[in-house]
């Protein structure tokens, strides 16, 4: 099969870790008789200083006549610490996210049990962890009405949500629930927010129509201290835009492999699929980054596309090169391969398992 | 001197902690020639049940007529999981600290050596943490204008923060970083939110009038990580006050002692000192409950009171508890003492510190 991929890589270690991910694609195609042509399209600090704008409208064009899109990273120092800046990468990931209609953004967070020793958490704590994240992502704080007084001595932030936007996402996480543990925690603030009581409300509606799927409720306060005390408890966590944001950046930590963790944005059309790690610049052009996680996004891509036979041979290339500790100075400062090195072993492996066997 | 203590114990185990701190102050006040009238007022679900209302007048008129508030926990299970109950205990929680003016939440998060076993995270990553958080507590979107559509179908919650807002509270956490180790962190989330990018600007024109102080900044998602990776990098935190309530939960877990840390509400005129835990309903009335927190609220009401041998007679008495194992089955299970023997003993030991020795 023939799939178009826009390829948008961005900024910092962005363009490092997605040549990767093509590298095992590429390696997929010919094993399994496929054909991804990537288009690269610019987006974050490298759109803002090649056009002033940090999401071109051929980017958004090229993105929806995808497939799919595999996307790097954003971000730039020069652009931090300036609130008054006019434009900002990240103003080009959250047009990019409303421009596609991505309402819903997941992340696995997984205990790798070779990687546990890394976790700033106690083995006993963490063994046994996989969570998978549902965060709303076109909706509440992030876009609701920005306003600052012309005095400058009052600024405010709306943020609302409506039963349409929590049911569409609702249905997504559920049956997420019912592939896995069957298991779903709502996480919100339902004791003060009136957005939050809408979320429990509607929720509560929705799980009727999965009563295979346990459903409970935990405030954000309270998550953020369960997901370190006890974060195995977990299976589908389903949450608004900024508690996802901060709850799944949390629960990234724990497993102490951020440098493998990849997310998937889905809703309406194309699907976006990125680490979700940053845009790191102070280890931009050393060869050093972590390829993992941009190469774990590759195989949520072709699981997307249905490609299930052949995200399976990338996650187990990736498996492989933690066992034979092929692998970046994140996860082994003491034996650290460049990351081209790992990205070639992966290509390798999933072209011949059997002679790296 | 004289002092006036209203005294809200509030629900589950508020009143069994809360009597132990009594016991506390009543031996300070023995030893150091001081009397402490405390006056009951109900508050929470216990309001509820006896008034109908979480918050009756006349505990906000004893409150504003004290020198300080003795806080227990609010919280009853037949509230929870009830979006709809139209009085909920919270509301007397949130309505008390605006009705008093308490806009400055003060959390101390201290890994005590002791208990560092307890910690779920490795000794080597929590040792020698000491963080002090400054949660702005009545503004924000806990206050702001909330709406739910005539057709239920679209809720919202408005979030708004004023130059003035920010500015009382920035001068306090500036004041508290200079006495300690004079670093300042802003958590926000200026990328995305108005608000947010107002705090960072005010809080960067008030740095320099504290040109000892080092301040910084962290997006909220990244303080989430950063508390988890790295807690000891922090010294003062200063937030708004949903992200404060969430990073401050968060912390509270990483040095394994939740059932110790003590917190303070100040603000316009009387302070508020309560523990952080909350009413622990599966405990009540068992004497299991550890009173340490609400003891240690009590050291953080004398010091506030500007009684600081006093304070400081408290606080060594729980360090002797600790040294002793004489504690609640939370720190140690396999030699649990009740509520009410640990309460006695850190009154014998103000009483006596040197029989106890
Ligand atoms: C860059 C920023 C706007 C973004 C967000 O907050 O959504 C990031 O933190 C993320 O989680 O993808
Ligand atoms: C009970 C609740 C309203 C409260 C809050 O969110 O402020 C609590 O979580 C706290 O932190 O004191």
């Amino acid at each position: 099969m023939k799939f178009n991929i826009a390829l948008l890589a961005g900024d910092g270690i962005g363009p490092e870790v997605t040549e990767q991910a093509i590298k095992a694609l590429d390696a997929i195609a010919d094993v399994y008789d496929h054909t991804f042509k990537f288009t690269k399209a610019l987006v974050g600090a490298c759109a803002i200083d090649a056009t002033g704008n940090p999401l071109p409208d051929d980017t958004i064009e090229l993105c929806k006549a995808s497939d799919a899109v595999l996307f790097g990273a954003i971000g730039h120092p020069k652009y931090d610490n300036d609130p008054s800046a006019k434009v900002r990468p990240e103003q080009g990931l959250l047009k990019l996210r409303k421009s596609l209609g991505l309402f819903c953004n997941i992340r696995p967070v997984k205990a790798y049990e070779r990687l546990i020793e890394n976790s700033p958490l106690k083995k006993e704590i963490i063994s046994g962890t996989d969570i998978s994240i549902y965060r709303e992502l076109t909706g509440g704080i992030y876009f609701g009405d920005k306003h600052l007084s012309e005095d400058g001595q009052v600024a405010s932030d709306g943020c609302s949500y409506s039963v349409a936007e929590i049911t569409r996402i609702a249905h997504l996480a559920f049956k997420e629930a019912q592939n896995r543990r069957k298991k779903l925690t709502l996480v919100d603030k339902a004791n003060v927010l009136e957005t939050s009581r809408l979320w429990r409300k509607t929720v509560t509606e929705i799980a009727k129509e999965y009563d295979d799927v346990e459903l409970d409720f935990l405030f954000v306060d309270n998550a953020a201290m369960q997901m370190i005390l006890n974060p195995s408890q977990f299976d589908v966590i389903l949450t608004e835009n900024l508690f996802g944001d901060i709850i799944s950046d949390e629960a990234s930590v724990i497993g102490g492999s951020i440098g493998l963790l990849a997310s998937a944005s889905v809703g309406s059309t194309v699907g976006m699929f990125e680490p979700i790690h940053g845009s790191f610049p102070q280890a931009t052009g050393k060869n050093i980054a972590n390829p993992l996680a941009s190469i774990l996004s590759a195989a949520m891509m072709l699981r997307h596309l249905d490609l299930h036979k052949e995200a399976d041979a990338i996650e187990n290339a990736v498996e492989k090169s933690l066992e034979l500790g092929i692998t970046t100075g994140d996860i082994n400062p003491k034996k650290a391969f460049t990351t081209t090195k790992v990205g070639d072993f992966i290509a390798d492996y999933i072209t011949h398992p059997d002679d790296t066997n």
